[in-house]
C-alpha cells in the first residue's frame, strides 16, 4: 500500500511508555519508510540508580527499535550478563533494580553526556543513531518530571512502586513532580506540528500517557490540533497485557475496561482501537473505533497492527476533510 | 618476633604508588598485627573515565590488601569479565583504559559517594571496610592533585602518558597540578604523628612518591620528624621491576640506579633498602643500607621482606635513641 512506498513520507508521531508502547513503535517503524516515525516517550519513570541517570521507558523503546531488546524479560538487553550487579553486593550497592552489564554501558554513556551538559533529547538522539535506529526518539521533555505514586502505604517514586514493591501497595493518586516547570522541547514541538497522525500506543494511561500529557501545552496542543489522534487500548478482556493498568483502574474505583481508557483520554482522541476480545464494547465507545487483533507476539503481528492503525487513522483524516 | 605478637601494636606508615607499593603493603599487612598499618597512597594518577572517578593506585592497593588483585595483569581484579567494555564500543566509549566488570562496581560506588559529597578519604575507608581489609588506606589528600607529564610530544595527563601512550614519549619534566591547594587531611596528619616507622615502598620516585611529597607540609613534616624513614629502591640491576622509572631516569639525564633514588629522596630518609643484585652499590649510599632480596613473587616473599624492613627500620630508631 502507498504508506510503505519510499516516495511517500508521512510524518507519524507515537506516544509511548514501556513495553506495549515499544512493541507498537517497532511495528510502526517496520510499516513505515525510514525517518517517518517519531516516538515521544514517557520520562516520568526516570531516576538515579548507582549514581547513573536511568530512563527505563526510553531504554525499552531504544532497545526494541534496535532489535536488541530481551523479549523474555520485557526490559533490558538480549544476551545480558550480570557480573557488575553480582559484584555490587560486595560493595553494598542496591540490587532491587537489576542493571545488566550490556545495559550498563548505555547508562554510563548517557550519564556522562548529561553531566557534560547535553540535553536528554540530544543524548537520546546520539544513542538512537549509534544503535542504527531510523526513527526519531524524543523524551517528552528535557526537564525532570517524576511520577510519584501516592499509595495507601505512603508516597513512592515510580520505580520503587513498580519494581521494588511490584505494584503491591494500593493506589490512591498519582502526581508528576516538576511537570509545572517542564516545557515542550523544540524537537517535540516540531514533531507535533509536522505530524499527520498521532498514535497513543497501548501504554498505561495513568503512568505512561498521563506524564507525557502533563508537560504544559502538550494536551492543549493535541486537543486543538486537527491532526487525527488514535489510541490503542492497553486493556484487553479486562486485563492489562503487561503492567499494573488494570489493577490501578480497580483501585481508583474504575472498571478495568477499554471504556475507562476512552473516558480518561477521550477529550484528545479522534479514534480508538480495541481488541476483538472486547468487540461487544465497540458500540459503547463514543469515538470511531477499530476492532482488531491488538496482541503483538512477533514482528509480523506488530507490523500488521501498525498497518491497520495507520489505515484507520488516515481514514479519520479523510472523513474530517470530507466533512469540512 | 615481638613485632608480630598481638600485644605489640606498632604504628607503621607506608607510602605507596601502584603495583610495587601494593606488594610491599601486602607483606607489611601480613607481618603486622591487624590495625597497625596505614598506607598513604598516591592519587596523582586519578582521573575521570566513562564519567566515573578512577583512582588507579588506591584501587591497586585495595585489591592487593583484599587479596582480590589480578597478579597476571598487575592491576584490576581476579576472575575479571569484560562485557561492559565490549559494549562500550557500540556507544563510542573510550576503550584505551580497560575497566573490567568487577572493577567497575567499585568505581560506580565510589563515584556515587563522591558525588554525594563524601570525601575521598571517607569513601576509601568505606571500601576497605567492605573489602574486609584490616589496614587503614588513605589517599594522600582529598583535593584533586593531578600528575601532568611534560614530554617531547607535549603535556599528557598521567594515564594518557602511562596507559594510552605506554610511556613512549620522552620525559622532559613532571608537575603536580593542584598540589599548591592541597592540604594534609586530618587522617594523614594523625597517621604521620602516630607513626613509629615510615616506609617508602618500592614505587616510582617521580610519579608515585613525589606526588605524595608534593602535598604541602608532608615533606617538611617527614624531614623534621624523628621517626625513622626507610625507602626501598624500585630500581634493581638498573631496571625498574615494573613501570617506567628506569626509562624516566635516563630521559632526565640520570643513571637508572638505586643511587639516583637516594639522591632524589635522600633529604627525608634515614635508611635505604637495596636488592642483593646491587650489593656493590651499598658503600656508595650515604645512608644506613639494608641489602636483601627485594623481589616479591608470592605472599611469603612479601612478608619476609616486610619483616626485614621492619627490623631494619626499628634498628635505626634504636641507634638514634642510643646516640641521643
Amino acid at each position: 500500500m502507498a504508506l510503505t512506498t519510499k516516495s511517500v513520507k508521512p510524518k507519524i508521531v507515537a506516544l509511548a511508555g514501556g513495553v506495549g508502547g515499544a512493541k507498537l513503535a517497532t511495528g510502526l517503524q517496520a510499516a513505515l519508510p525510514p525517518g517517518c516515525l517519531t516516538v515521544i516517550v514517557n520520562t516520568g519513570d526516570d531516576f538515579e540508580h548507582w549514581g547513573l541517570s536511568i530512563c527505563p521507558d526510553l531504554d525499552t523503546v531504544l532497545y526494541n527499535l534496535a532489535h536488541l531488546n530481551n523479549p523474555e524479560m520485557g526490559w533490558g538487553r538480549q544476551d545480558e550478563a550480570w557480573t557488575v550487579l553480582g559484584e555490587m553486593a560486595r560493595f553494598g550497592g542496591e540490587e532491587w533494580f537489576r542493571i545488566g552489564d550490556r545495559d550498563l554501558a548505555l547508562h554510563l554513556r548517557r550519564t556522562e553526556w548529561l553531566r557534560r551538559g547535553l540535553s536528554l533529547t540530544k543524548a537520546t538522539d546520539r544513542l538512537r543513531r549509534l544503535l542504527g535506529i531510523p526513527s526519531v526518539i524524543l523524551p517528552m521533555c528535557d526537564e525532570p518530571v517524576r511520577t510519584l505514586v501516592h499509595t495507601e502505604e505512603g508516597d513512592l517514586p515510580f520505580q520503587h512502586y513498580f519494581v521494588r514493591r511490584r505494584c503491591e501497595p494500593a493506589l490512591v493518586d498519582i502526581s508528576f513532580v516538576g511537570a509545572e516547570s517542564a516545557t515542550l522541547s523544540p524537537e517535540v514541538q516540531k514533531a507535533l506540528y509536522a505530524a499527520e497522525l498521532v498514535i497513543f500506543c497501548p501504554s498505561n494511561p495513568y503512568v505512561s500517557i498521563d506524564p507525557i500529557l502533563s508537560v504544559p501545552g502538550l494536551r492543549d496542543f493535541l486537543r486543538r490540533s486537527s491532526t487525527p489522534k488514535v489510541a490503542v487500548s492497553p486493556i484487553v478482556g479486562g486485563q492489562a497485557l503487561k503492567g499494573p493498568a488494570a489493577k490501578m483502574m480497580r483501585e481508583l474505583g474504575e472498571m478495568s475496561s477499554p471504556l475507562t481508557v476512552v473516558d480518561h483520554l477521550g477529550d484528545v482522541l479522534d479514534g480508538f482501537v480495541i481488541d476483538r476480545t472486547d468487540a461487544e464494547l465497540a458500540g459503547a465507545v463514543i469515538l470511531p473505533t477499530l476492532v482488531t487483533d491488538t496482541i503483538m507476539t512477533d514482528l509480523a503481528s506488530k507490523e500488521r497492527l501498525a498497518q491497520e492503525i495507520l489505515t484507520f487513522g488516515f481514514s479519520l483524516k479523510a472523513t474530517a476533510l470530507l466533512a469540512a
